[in-house]
């Protein structure tokens, strides 16, 4: 079902709205296109990570002697190879980084801090010697206690990771070290006149797992450190020019030394920002002057790439008896894993971010313990916030005995409301989602059925603004060749191809984007907070703009009279009662001084917001407790929609993997801190079997930010489905679950607990 | 020896003039650099070209059934498989083509018109069986009458290659078809008034074979006829946007549909400029789905391929008795080969171009025969005729008894003299370059010896203009990324960005300069026509003021004042006391917008001319005819030399072949018009042996139309080898050698008939 909500003023596009073929639909189809394993040269060295088998350990001596000495084996680096980075701190675009703690993460110094750490690294003719060889490497170890649960993590007693924190679990400055890293505090209002007011107050606590991006590519880097200095990467990343500085600072060499060539990327969510092997092949490359190649295994990237959080919440929220939010308190304290840095800034800044609530509270730790480090993964740290926040909402609802969708109505956040950590909003649609879900075939549906429920939950995620740049040449043909350094994970190459057609007023086929290598084109920041559509279309736009002036120059020049004398409306030019489309003035720039670049450098404000709202309908077995999802509906704010398709596909998406982050998926730890289903097998993904097609409603509030409206789409989608699954849940069982995933094993424990406690 | 003349106003420059590391050169030494040959990728068919036996033959069938079922063989086509493109005429930047020609040329269609023209190809899994199946291919022929020496090809009794061409040996229009493609007539002042000035007039004839490029990497094409309808093609070429654009037209389709990855090139030198493979590999790929890739042998190379033309020149000067030139008439026979189109313009053009002379006339032929389609060789066409004009110059000064550069300084062309074909010259310098080989230390020199002869001569080529285009990134390190679409050939990455870093005021090195695909830059016409330094070097200095004045603006925001108020300086900005340097504000840019994209397109006009004046000290074995080399002085003024070395290697590069043309290169074709020295054993190109370190002068008169003066220096210095060979055997001899190549055989022969003679 393909539903659009149309709530934006009518406004005529040619090309925006449509569905275009995707431009790089037929190599993906036909296999053509060039992903990171896919990456061959003459010479190419193999290369293979050696990593802990322990959770945090000392490490006491490294022996590469007898690996180095294997015969094919080429290169053998370690830690104590790179440059000592101490505490630099970069600015690397999405935020600062720690250099010391990035490095550190790629090959382990002096610390294993979790299972899967890497240790040493291997270069060799093929893989498998290379492999061999890493098992060649005689590593000593002193084992320190581990620990994987963040509350544990936060005692006193804990095993310490570093030595360098001195935050304490109550946010206080302490002379002990400590595994927090961070403690977030924001505020407004009055929070004891706030709880005050309430006529109805409910405090839950939430438990959340660790969950891996899951992109089906799993991570991949190839590098030539040339004779002269020159070190090419070609690497899976949602940033070029981010590898491109983290591995320039990592190795301290200028950033012009570094050129990355983004491959086509198999999925991304976040995970594909931070370097892992780029700079680990780089130096094998720079040992043995050939290009080495590094492939992990998919245990690797889930023992050694970044998952999302777990964490524990605790969330509180008063209400008036005629369901007016009075006041919430929240206090989140979510994993970094193995270093600072983790996702909790926008945890805490999105748990309130859906609803107009005078008074707030809410808490923020971020803490270190014996898991990866904590990454990016699709809207980071709001799920779980939701997740908690969601779920108190929906008891509050219905406890008061309001519906909840109206009950979100009466609190939702519009253009003017505070969040709680500053920003006041500008012209959001959060009102115009809920209006959508509540006039919506699926929530007028009747449900019929035993052990069956029906949930509703919101979400909001930003749109980050940052940096970007494009280029296009106009061909003789009239058409568009576009050059774009924001890489392509979820169909922008076309949302953006499409923005530069619209203000030429051609079609949007005639526009050929490309992603291009870091050389090719102005700096560009990561893929990433859904600002590509937003940020990157933006540069187009101003590109479009930059080549409309110069095409009016090069008319003016035909027809013999001044520049500011031809007008352009879609792509007629006109002057002096001539006219020419733009096509025919292409067909000329041979003879009137060549061919037409255009250009755009942008650096956009963030700050505009995306809001969705989830509806599912779902039947528990009792007896297994396993859930089916039986239907769901996905409405958001696009904003305005450049493909629907595309933003259906996003909708489509976020929700299949917050549905199987709310019912399978989880970071499993024995005691030892060792990951127990690092494999696909043993790590449940929903798989098309397990969802039912997801619907999807398009609501389009324009935003004020972009000329034509664009609300970037990619994040939100994963936030509501957790909370959207647990209160379904409830419905059809009576059972409040606070604890992800809702596998069937605890819902079915749940279920017979209640069962007992109401014979 | 490495000496400069400056004869330029001295400028302080701070980069053009020096001598950076090139910037390919890493790449080149160790092998990493792609060439055509190089391409790999999954699924690559291979293909190979049939090629005619005959000379001269109707096609009255072709039967590939058999090859297309011959197992492994993926597809086959001939002519019938390209669209029909009867007389369209396509201008292709350096002039027109006429399409059916051009295809025609790519697969023969209907006849045969030279040994060793393409008429059906074959693309299977590897090249042997490709190589097995254009053997089964069945082409039933029916021989003509084949003709290959200039002469006999005019006679009205020729045999006859097109039906289309109406032009009689007088230049006149005739009913009867002839094989005269072109006749070209330029004449200034009365010529029979200024003969009766002359005191002396000398008329010789000359004679050459064809010869040609020799560059050491045969022609290859790849080609990928994606499912989407989009075709990429990685090719050897001059010009990626000229390939692009002969192929489009060729298979009609739209230029935008087709991408050119300009691979490395092993040397072009006007050779690579027209398609051969390219259609032909992207047909193959469009009937079998898969990439094709095709490598010609050396053999088709020399059979294929272009030479510059053989020809017969009859030149007749007047001089009265103290050395000045009343009056020059030329006729000038040049071979077209198979097709219309040589290079008798430029040749004709070129004849008399050295020098003042009021009363002129010079008819040129283009004339088609059983060769080979002729393509341009470095200065296409002068060469022939600076042979013959600067011969009968030699022998004017020696009757005269004026030395040979008193003669030559006497009536040399500068500011303000008309060319025979019309254009007046602007600032040059000719004059400089004579009198700077009159002051070298070879030229004052004493030759002693039997048997020894020291020879003088000069030549002129172009700069073309035409259209380039570049786009730079300014990185955060203060380094600039450059993008350029002109190919590289003779070192122009360097020249080019070096011309950026000037503008910018910063080290050569930093500016990083990529020659990428037709996709990723403005389009930018073909390297040739001694033109990138100086038009795509144009580029890149409008370029450098767009960044420039782009880095003021962000100047003026840090500080808070108007861009207007930042004057620069090298890479200083300064404003209201402050100073930056460029490096700083490049490190400021991701604070103040985001990065800088400079671009220009340029379209300047032509008409700037390089002059060239060769010295040559020769010892001939009487016994054997053999000519060494003992030494060699080349002289020309570069305008400005931005990077010397290169200069210098154009000078060297340009003499080594000018010496091989002379002294032993041709096309030695039997009475059937088979070339019976199709390889390099048989083809005698000189090698390092067989000549002298090529010594050079380089001198320096800024060019008016450049801001740092360029002229450009690639094709001059292949132009007076041959005279300056010839008039050292002269003087070593006695003998006057008025037919190239001057080889052992032939010298020997002239050496004996003169002593006979004297005897």
């Amino acid at each position: 079902m393909d539903q659009r909500a149309d709530t934006a003023e009518p406004q005529q596009y040619k090309v925006i709205g449509t569905r275009p073929i995707r431009p790089d639909g037929a190599d993906k189809v036909t296999g053509r296109a060039i992903y990171g394993a896919d990456v061959q040269m003459t010479g190419l060295a193999h290369g293979r990570i050696l990593r802990s088998p322990h959770a945090h350990a000392q490490i006491k001596s490294i022996d590469i002697s007898e690996a180095e000495r294997m015969p094919g084996v080429l290169a053998v680096v370690t830690a104590a190879d790179f440059p000592d980075l101490e505490d630099k701190i970069a600015n690397l675009g999405e935020g600062s980084v720690n250099l010391a703690h990035l490095g550190a993460n790629c090959l382990a110094k002096g610390k294993v801090l979790y299972r899967g750490h890497a240790v040493a690294a291997v270069a060799a003719v093929n893989t498998h010697i290379a492999e061999a060889a890493t098992k060649k490497i005689k590593v000593e170890y002193e084992p320190l206690p581990s620990v994987t649960w963040v509350l544990d993590a936060m005692k006193e007693d804990a095993p310490l990771l570093h030595e360098t924190l001195h935050t304490d679990a109550m946010g206080q400055k302490s002379a002990k070290p400590s595994n927090v890293a961070v403690h977030l505090h924001f505020s407004q209002g009055d929070i004891e006149k706030g709880f005050s007011q309430a006529d109805l107050a409910i405090e839950r606590e939430f438990r959340v797992a660790s969950v891996h991006q899951g992109y089906i590519e799993p991570h991949v880097a190839t590098a030539h450190w040339n004779s002269d200095g020159h070190l090419k990467i070609w690497a899976s990343t949602q940033g070029s020019f981010t590898c491109r500085q983290q591995t320039a600072e990592l190795l301290q060499i200028p950033v012009s030394k570094v050129t990355v060539v983004p491959c086509e990327i198999g999925g991304g969510f976040g995970g594909k920002i931070a370097v892992y092997l780029e700079p680990v092949a780089a130096m094998l490359s720079r040992k043995c002057g050939r290009p080495v190649k590094i492939v992990m295994q998919r245990n690797e990237v889930f023992e050694g790439t970044g998952p999302t959080p777990g964490g524990f919440m605790r969330v509180k929220l008063g209400a008036t008896k005629d369901g007016r939010l009075t006041a919430g308190q929240a206090w989140l304290a979510y994993d970094a894993g193995a270093f600072p840095g983790g996702v909790i800034g926008p945890g805490a800044m999105c748990v309130f971010s859906c609803y107009e609530i005078p008074n707030a509270v809410v808490d923020g730790f971020d803490v270190c313990l014996n898991k990866p480090k904590t990454q990016a993964y699709r809207a980071p740290g709001a799920t779980q916030a939701a997740f908690a926040c969601e779920s108190v909402i929906d008891e509050l609802a219905e406890t008061l005995r309001i519906d909840p969708l109206e009950f979100r109505l009466k609190n939702a956040a519009k253009e003017g409301t505070r969040r709680v950590d500053g920003p006041v909003y500008p012209r959001i649609g959060f009102v115009e989602t809920l209006e959508a879900a509540r006039a919506s075939e699926h929530w007028n549906a009747p449900l019929e059925g035993k052990n069956r429920g029906r949930g509703v939950a919101a979400g909001f995620w930003f749109n980050i603004g940052l940096k970007s740049s494009v280029s296009a040449h106009v061909n003789p043909d009239g058409t568009v060749k576009l050059l774009e350094g924001s890489t392509d994970i979820g169909g922008t190459r076309a949302s953006i191809a499409m923005q530069l057609a619209e203000v030429l007023g051609i079609p949007g086929e005639d526009v050929h984007p490309q992603v291009v290598d870091t050389d090719s084109v102005g700096y560009t920041d990561v893929t990433g907070g859904s600002r590509v559509t937003f940020a990157t279309g933006l540069a187009a736009y101003e590109a479009g703009l930059d080549i409309r002036r110069q095409m009016a120059k090069r008319a003016a020049m035909l027809w013999d009279c001044k520049p500011e004398d031809v007008t352009i409306e879609g792509d007629v030019y006109r002057a002096h009662g001539k006219s020419m489309k733009f096509k025919q003035i292409a067909a000329e720039l041979h003879h009137t001084g060549g061919g037409i670049v255009g250009r755009a450098t942008v650096s956009p404000e963030g700050s505009t917001n995306g809001f969705g709202c989830h509806l599912a309908d779902v039947e528990v077995d009792p007896e297994t407790g396993k859930v089916t999802v039986l239907r769901y509906t996905a409405i958001q704010d696009a904003g305005k929609a450049i493909h629907p398709s595309y933003v259906e596909g996003q909708m489509q998406g976020g929700a299949v993997q917050g549905i199987g982050w709310a019912l399978n998926e989880e970071y499993f730890f024995d005691s030892a801190g060792v990951m127990k289903n690092a494999s696909f097998l043993d790590y449940r993904m929903p798989t098309c079997l397990d969802v039912p097609m997801i619907d999807t409603i398009i609501v389009e509030v324009p935003n004020p930010a972009h000329p034509y409206g664009v609300r970037g789409v990619g994040e939100t989608p994963i936030v509501p489905p957790p909370a959207t699954i647990a209160n379904a849940i409830y419905h059809a069982t009576g059972v409040r679950m606070r604890e992800l995933p809702i596998s069937p094993p605890r819902l079915w424990k749940a279920i017979s607990e209640k069962q007992s406690a109401g014979r």
